[in-house]
């Protein structure tokens, strides 16, 4: 199925979980939309950090189709969303055409499926794609370089690979740069603050067998945890691992 | 002389001409001011148009410290800078001390001045340079992508090389992705829009040679230009030529 008939069916609500291994090779983008007054600092707080933040693409006040998904309305075309009121997730919606305002700002985000592909293209199963559940998040210690209003720790995804496939797969997530690129840790969960494993704070949890080891990537999710610090009165996040799905190939992103 | 020192020097008043070729291996800034309320279309401005706008670095809210340039002070260590009211040049100074205001974001934007080096280094000499001229720039019609209030045509800088030498130089300036990379043109002065190239926009006119081409790349100056359709209120900026200058080293930026 092509990426329009994927968002016509998310549109219409035939499709609501997660995207994860839905769209091949096209990209999908995490999503973060804010009022205006918000869009300065939060820009500069992807840029400041990229590896969890690359900005794909911003829609200036009041816009809402995506240039790269053709006849896409950014209001209606994801399956979940959250709504944040001062930096509280307030609830769950699949439709945020309600909630519009025409100083909203909205950033889409490079997202961690587009190397998942090329790992699988590679020959390396992803246990979570296999057993159909959503990637595993979680909240670290690691600090984001703060922006105006915008300060916190990163969220990272993780994946378990059995440990002879780990340098393959650090080779060639490293060749996604704008797409978070290669792990940020690999192994001891402890080192960046994560203390239970089988408790994500996003997605689902996933076992790691004696063979396997926990590989960690930056997340574009990190927008969400860091607006619990930076109180935004509205904004409105996809629900991780529900993604907006764009016509642009994961290879335009390749290095 | 290390950049302390040239920063010092410049602060003094005992330099005030251009910075080319002054700082060896250190890297130089383009600097655009702009009170907040413009801070982020002018932000989303330099994303879209990386390569004439590739951004180093960005001061928040008052803040004049470089963190790549220590004890610097962005106000005074700028040997000439352009007072833009409402899109006009209204007067060029060597201090901003007393226009300063609590509001003002200051972006730090990559200079040829990088790559020039390389060339240097690469055995190949550079006509300005050796004339101690500035480098010629030239507004073209090449439509910069806009965001907001900013939009209008490109500026290119332009070096004459022997015809020999525009491949390796292609190649050398094509290592700096984040420094304006490899040329946008190379040859008649007329695709790009450019009528008289005896009289360049900014910086110094020079002779191109019969054995010469003209080669031209995308400039930090691009954002003088677009200023004057945005009309801010007021934009302080370096005068062409005459730049900021870090401590980081220009291999950095090398891909």
């Amino acid at each position: 199925m092509n990426a329009d008939n994927i968002r016509k069916r998310i549109r219409s609500g035939e499709h609501q979980g997660t995207t994860s291994g839905l769209s091949g090779d096209k990209v999908q983008a995490n999503l973060v939309i804010l009022p205006r007054k918000y869009a300065f600092d939060f820009l500069l707080f992807a840029l400041r950090n990229k590896k969890a933040v690359p900005i794909i693409e911003v829609l200036e006040d009041g816009q809402y189709e995506s240039r790269y998904a053709k006849d896409s309305d950014i209001r209606t075309d994801i399956p979940k969303y959250n709504i944040y009121r001062y930096g509280e997730l307030i609830e769950t919606v699949d439709d945020v055409t309600s909630y519009w305002q025409d100083d909203f700002v909205t950033f889409l985000i490079g997202c961690s499926f587009t190397f998942e592909q090329a790992i699988l293209d590679g020959g390396i199963d992803i246990k979570h794609i296999k057993e159909k559940k959503n990637v595993a998040m979680y909240k670290t210690n690691i600090d984001a370089e703060s922006a105006g209003a915008f300060h916190g720790q990163a969220v990272v995804s993780m994946r378990p690979f059995k440990k002879d496939d780990v340098d393959k797969v650090k080779e060639i997530t490293g060749r996604f740069p704008d797409m978070h690129g290669a792990p940020v840790h690999v192994g001891t969960p402890g080192d960046i603050g994560i203390a239970n494993m089988s408790q994500p704070d996003y997605g689902d949890a996933i076992a790691i067998e004696e063979d396997e080891v926990p590989v960690f990537w930056a997340c574009g999710v990190t927008p969400q945890n860091v607006a619990l610090n930076a109180k935004p009165d509205v904004m409105i996040t996809h629900l991780p691992g529900h993604m907006f799905i764009t016509d642009i190939n994961n290879d335009e992103f390749k290095d």
